[in-house]
């Protein structure tokens, strides 16, 4: 197995049949369409030319094809990377000139390269500190960044910013500028595609097309926006009225490029690249298991951070940027009926064959198009529910979703997300820094014990039993010593204290000292320390230092066992 | 009680008698005259004129004795803060300039500020993330940079550094310039010093003096050798051979300062500062609560912030530098027989006479006995057994004690605390981000249930139980789905998963999306997914949501109940 696991394509490739490669073609077919516009509006997104869009999805889709192991996901630009490349590459070089478009190789070079370094080195449980919530808000605030961002292609007028506050304010600055033509042709599109979505869709379900196919025909929208508009521009010489459009673009198969690898640029270049890679990876990796769940198939999360180093490094190679597996298009094209990548590396040949033949067609395709075909796709996006649900439930991931949101809108995608990790990992340690203590008594006819002040238990007035619902770590260590400490002082009955361990998950050294010291200390007030329910784990690490010995009472295997011996000892 | 709360003078004055003041009077007379030499040698660590030394000894142990809660902590200039406190100050300006003095006024003032509001807002807890471990690495580590910073003075020479390598490098170079009798003076009382300690004290101990007289006798060690080496330089002239000598220090009482307040300083001050509060109070607070267990009393770590910070912003407005509660100082007020803070405030009048009427007496004091006094003070605090103890105990806790001894001698001692607390909370995470599942079976005879690979126990094929030994949160809520999905595929006889919940502290909002999507494919596999034992916090909040609706499964109230009644209902 040593080297399908490096190699997928070869557990897949071999069972490869006639039927699959009809299925194959067929998604890829439909995967293509879908993807011309969106990969020429990411790039305008990105601050790119328009056939980078092209480039950078044609070859990392082959090579995820080969290293991957999601047999639906699309691998290619995405809006929020985009986006966040945009942001990156603007503090480096002016949008349009070429070291803007060669830093933009080297972006997507070392994203790709910690994406396969964390791979090889098993490091993809990194990303799962970033928390459900803190994406959902993420993905929403960055959504409305987006939208917010392609409003001055729909305008006609120019207006750049990163957080929300410059870009409405450089919005309202140029708003007299407004292109009315743009602007008539920018409303019309994206009225059109939201209707699409919100109109169209039920209609088309209520005439009784399935779902998979309904959902198709709706991603169409943006293709006949597309043809509409720049047939609309062409005929009626709207480009003379100031309406921008794409223009030329070569035609030409993903040239090879070079990035630069200069030190000070890498340097520059590294936090962003590592947030891009993160943050790219948990989107492709949240699709890909949610696509293989429905087929019951299984991905492996280390190896999807090969896949996509490799697709991201290729992107570097022939003139792309950063990308990774795409929501929507890999919604396409599962439900399009690709069976494994090979579907993949097809709409790669559609893709290349767009970019040799009919870039000369999209010369007169409007940018305010463009904008608006992001512009539906990422308000779709947006959903505020995660800070009611997170409010109800957890004040801890509420405050999270919350500065990740304001942080995003107000300072730009990366304080957004990094102060969203930050903030959850924070608050996580704080609340085991003050763990829940409950003193426990035996439920009544079982040998179940539980919380004296929620349960109706029997107890004894010189035992004592503390469930500590923590691991014991130096965060809490003194925190526990002082508890018992406080317990026991207000009550000169007690004679035991037992420790309930069953929550106790890990004890460390500083936790260990403070067990020594909390042992010494009741020995000298002539009460016993006793421990049950140690775990497995838990044990052998203990049996390694002399605290057992030195303990003033017993290790129990459980608390019934704890509570019933120490009494027929007491009443002896 | 509030005004006690905030003035703990106001419980302990009220009963104050005339047998206390004789014991309090008899105990600061002890450490005043201790102090002296102690005060003067920390000055010339922190790179500060004598006097300074003197002078932080005396507000701030009266500010203390106000708003502090230890009844026997002496407070003032110690070892490890006087380190940092010269590497801070260093970066800023020239040893033996004004601009150093002070900056290191306003670096007292910053981190009286900072722990006065860490007290205010009740943040103590912030220390416990120094893990005891990565303290005794630090002040081992210190300890060692500290004795190697003095050698210059026992040699007679000039040669700074930050690091280990820096300092030991400065020496090698300059190490031809020594000063032969400097030398002789500073070997000596070194050697009369680690005497004092290994060969006096036993011999004082077997002649049947208490160990409080002779570890009281064991500290005026110091005194002795001033006394002794004083004379010599004065008697023989070795001033006129080059002897590094005190030399005049201006008889005063502490004069009124005021720090430097510029935003661009405070602003370089900010990190440093903080970390000397942290370190200063995790130091003074493990005293105080060593000394306050042995009489049972208690120690209020957040009043303790107050009258630390108290005891900062008066070193700040009196000539002083940063201070905190010393070990040695307050072992010998406790040992003397110390019985209130009001022993801390004659200690400071004494102090206040010494620095009005003996200053002329120390002119011939040569820098190099200051030197071996705290060299001999530091190296009794250097102890590697902690790395023995945590390779043993936990390899978590050895890494993190090993990058902080290296990273203090390689880097400095900011970069080695720092690394120490990152590092153990990272690997704290990592841990908890992979928790340790285990498959539980009962005990025959119980009604308890254990690990099946540890203990011999009785299990049923359609009801597989799992022990999740960690709170459920983002970082580790894929890796449950993970071990689910992957016990279950392995055997298609299950019918029942019961989650055994004893371990789970907490589920936050990403672990119960992770818990809705397990239900739900569980589900589709024809599998019901139970709860046992979950704690009342934790079911408190499961409440508010819809995910117990959702269930396919049930909640048990014990283990025992929840496999008891599935197989019942099984063969119904």
């Amino acid at each position: 197995m040593p080297m399908t696991r490096f190699l997928p394509i070869l557990s897949w490739g071999r069972t490869y049949t006639r039927a699959t490669l009809a299925n194959d073609l067929m998604a890829a077919l439909i995967v293509t369409i879908m993807l011309i516009p969106q990969s020429l509006a990411y790039a305008l997104l990105a601050g790119l030319p328009p056939e980078a869009g092209l480039y950078a999805s044609i070859v990392p889709i082959m090579l995820y094809a080969v290293f991957g192991t999601s047999r639906a996901l699309a691998v290619g630009p995405v809006a929020v990377i985009s986006l966040m490349t945009a942001a990156t590459l603007s503090e480096i070089a002016q949008q349009g000139t070429m070291g803007y478009a060669v830093a933009a190789l080297s972006l997507a070079g070392l994203s790709g390269t910690i994406l396969l370094i964390m791979g090889l080195f098993r490091l993809g449980f990194v990303a799962n500190f970033l928390s459900h919530p803190v994406i959902a808000g993420f993905i929403t605030a960055s959504g409305l960044l987006i939208a917010a961002s392609q409003l001055k292609h729909i305008l006609g007028i120019d207006a750049h910013g990163h957080t929300l506050l410059e870009v409405l304010g450089a919005l309202a600055v140029h708003l007299h500028q407004t292109n009315l033509t743009t602007a008539l042709i920018g409303v019309l599109a994206t009225a059109f595609l939201f209707w699409v979505r919100s109109g169209l869709k039920p209609t088309l379900a209520r005439l009784g097309l399935g779902p998979g196919l309904t959902s198709t025909l709706v991603k169409a929208g943006p293709v006949v926006v597309v043809i509409a508009t720049t047939w609309a521009v062409w005929g009626l010489d709207l480009a003379d009225q100031g309406v921008s459009i794409v223009g030329d673009v070569p035609q030409s198969l993903p040239p090879l490029t070079l990035p630069d690898l200069s030190p000070e640029l890498l340097r520059q270049l590294l936090v962003p690249a590592f947030l891009i890679s993160i943050i790219g990876f948990v989107e492709s990796i949240s699709v890909a298991q949610t696509l293989a769940a429905k087929k019951r198939q299984r991905i492996d999360p280390d190896q999807e951070l090969i896949g996509l180093g490799a697709a991201n490094i290729g992107a570097s190679l022939t003139g792309g940027f950063p990308v990774t597996g795409g929501f929507s298009r890999s919604v396409v094209n599962f439900d399009a009926g690709a069976e494994t990548p090979a579907a993949g590396a097809f709409t790669a040949l559609g893709l290349a064959i767009a970019a040799l033949a009919l870039t000369p067609l999209i010369f007169f395709l409007p940018k305010a198009t463009l904008a608006a075909t992001i512009i539906v796709a990422v308000l779709s996006l947006v959903d505020f529910s995660i800070l009611r649900r997170a409010w109800r439930y957890s004040k801890a991931d509420f405050a999270a979703v919350l500065a990740t949101i304001l942080l995003t809108l107000g300072l730009g995608v990366e304080a957004g997300v990094s102060a969203g990790v930050l903030l959850s990992v924070l608050l996580h340690l704080y609340k085991t820094s003050r763990p829940h203590i409950a003193e426990v008594g035996l439920v009544p006819g079982t040998e179940h014990f539980r919380n004296i002040l929620r349960h109706k238990v029997l107890t004894d007035p010189s035992i004592v039993t503390l469930r500590v619902d923590e691991s014991l770590y130096f965060a809490n260590a003194r925190f526990l010593e002082d508890a018992i400490y406080r317990r026991v002082a207000e009550d000169t009955q007690i004679r035991h204290i037992i420790l309930q361990c069953s929550a106790i998950n890990e004890i460390d050294l500083s936790a260990l000292e403070s067990l020594e010291a909390i042992n010494e200390r009741l020995g000298s007030m002539d009460v016993q320390l006793h421990l049950s329910e140690v775990k497995g784990p838990v044990m052998d690490r203990l049996k390694r230092e002399h605290f057992l010995d030195q303990m003033t009472g017993r290790v129990f295997l459980s608390q019934f066992a704890a509570v019933t011996e120490l009494k027929a000892a007491d009443n002896r």
